[in-house]
């Protein structure tokens, strides 16, 4: 049977998907439908290419009332900038959840997950930062480490942005571009505990594998966003700070136990025996969130496949209603 | 940076790529090299979606020497024929083996799903059927039996053809559509174990979550190739016969196990402390194969993310030869 399959361009998704307090709104929403535990979320599908140095993971899930579902891919191939490509693509396939046909290919580059991470950032922001903020700081430097501060400051209005990287020159190129976007004063920082110790909100968006935040550096009315670590063997914060917090949170119990700060966590022989809250159950009222101005409170992201099911359907009803993507009849 | 993406029809992918001796030799070469140990192909991905009475299958594998390997979306959502929609469909997905760029995204409602796992049956036949098949026999009245016996034919020129389904006018009409596209006398028989007496090639290409293949059915010089189960529930085979065949080759052991006739003779106690050969296996010639003409053999297929690689790879090759498809700049 011939039918519509809408293919939309990264272009076409930058025009129809910014981020803004409605993609936020999105993302939130799906946090809490996954924690009201009617969402379908299998494991996400990994694979590992070592011979280029490359990797893809797709993940999905199954939104109830949604009237489709994402299936998305993101490779990461990481000698790509040698050639001159980003390292992270990917793309969207929307099906239907009634009847499993292809609606829409969404050929972001990734361009969604950027958003749809960084969002999970504003929503973490919304619900466990201090209502003050004035100092933001992100350790790390990459497309990422803008965005979620672009993201934080949807939530936060802070003054301040301190901005930390292994290099110090990506670290000044992130702050000059913060300063540009945001209008904020933002400032390259050559000590991370100094960005720690000076900030009320801190991302940290790096691929680290040893921790970079010292459980020393915390200090009341903190709150972090880690959203680096993804992979097994990734790992940002140090253990015996996830036990400090007054609060740890994750998006996901089950993967952050096993590609989060949790799981580097559960291997040093801490925040075992208990169950974490996950954000979607802070959202949905059902666990506490921050209690005093005062706490110290960690938020783990992995990202999940909710958050692709939810921003590629936003992503595709925007592009009709706007008449953007082209049609392929099949 | 701009690059072109293939989109691939189902039309044009029906012109590119047929099930004839190319493609069963690409998917002879996708085992071979699956059995060499160098082929990276993760678990499958799979999500259940019961209100809507369906499921998706992801699959993927890179095999080396390849410049591109495939992710493969297959949905099955089984209240699609009351509305007057095919059960299966799905798309391929070709990324770059090197960058992880999306090459090209071949919108094919699962026909090279149909044709690749056919082609798997002619390479069975190829090498684990005797020599001569008189007659050949199969279980099951779907898209898929059709297929099995027209590879099989590829192999074997048998002149008499059995067809068994549950609904016997389902059996007539399978019979009628072999008849014309083979020119081979094709009848439908409302006794399976008489298909099975009768034959020395059998396919089963049922959806069975009990055996239709009865132990005491088996007889020197048959071979038999299960293709239907491809999920925990699924069993076509009574375990026993796995025993009593002179010969079990498992497409891939780690997803029969979980998968084919093999988790179900595991299950039932047997089959249990050896590892069966893999068909690659037998094709490389590292394990023998059928041994006498008065051999009983069972090659159990899954269905592997190896063979999806292959024959996406050779679609986009014939494509690009022939100029088909169109070209999306993004």
């Amino acid at each position: 049977m011939a039918r519509d399959i809408y293919i939309l361009t990264e272009t076409d998704l930058r025009h129809c998907v910014k981020l803004g307090p409605l993609t936020v709104n999105v993302i939130e929403e799906a946090f809490r439908l996954l924690a009201g535990g009617q969402v379908i979320m299998p494991p996400i599908l990994s694979m590992q290419i070592p011979e280029a140095h490359g990797e893809v993971d797709v993940k999905t899930a199954y939104l109830p009332g949604l009237d489709g579902f994402a299936i998305k891919v993101s490779p990461g191939f990481f000698n790509n900038p040698k050639l001159g490509l980003a390292s992270l693509s990917g793309l969207m396939i929307v099906l239907s959840a009634k009847t499993g046909l292809v609606e829409a290919v969404l050929l972001d580059n990734g361009y969604l997950t950027d958003v749809r991470t960084a969002a999970a950032g504003a929503v973490a922001a919304r619900h466990l930062a201090p209502e003050i903020v004035e100092t933001a700081g992100v350790l790390g430097t990459g497309a990422q480490a803008r965005l979620q501060i672009e993201a934080a400051y949807l939530e936060r209005k802070f003054r301040r942005v301190m901005v930390w990287g292994r290099k110090h020159e990506h670290s000044e190129a992130c702050a000059r571009d913060i300063t540009a976007k945001l209008n904020v004063k933002a400032e390259a920082i050559a000590d991370a505990g100094r960005v720690l110790r000076e900030s009320q909100l801190v991302v940290t968006a790096t691929a680290a594998s040893e921790p970079i935040v010292k459980a020393e550096w915390l200090h009341p009315g903190l709150h972090i966003t880690a959203m680096g670590s993804d992979q097994a063997e990734k790992n940002e914060i140090e253990p015996s700070a996830l036990e400090q917090a007054d609060l740890y949170v994750s998006d996901r119990v089950s993967q952050c136990e096993k590609l989060g700060e949790l799981r580097a966590a559960h291997a040093a022989g801490l925040m075992n025996g208990k169950t974490p809250p996950e954000l979607g159950e802070i959202i949905a009222g059902e666990k506490a969130g921050r209690r005093l101005q005062s706490d110290i409170t960690i938020c783990d992201l992995t990202g999940t496949g909710a958050q692709d099911t939810a921003i590629a359907i936003h992503a595709l009803q925007a592009a009709r209603t706007e008449g953007k993507g082209s049609v392929i009849k099949t």
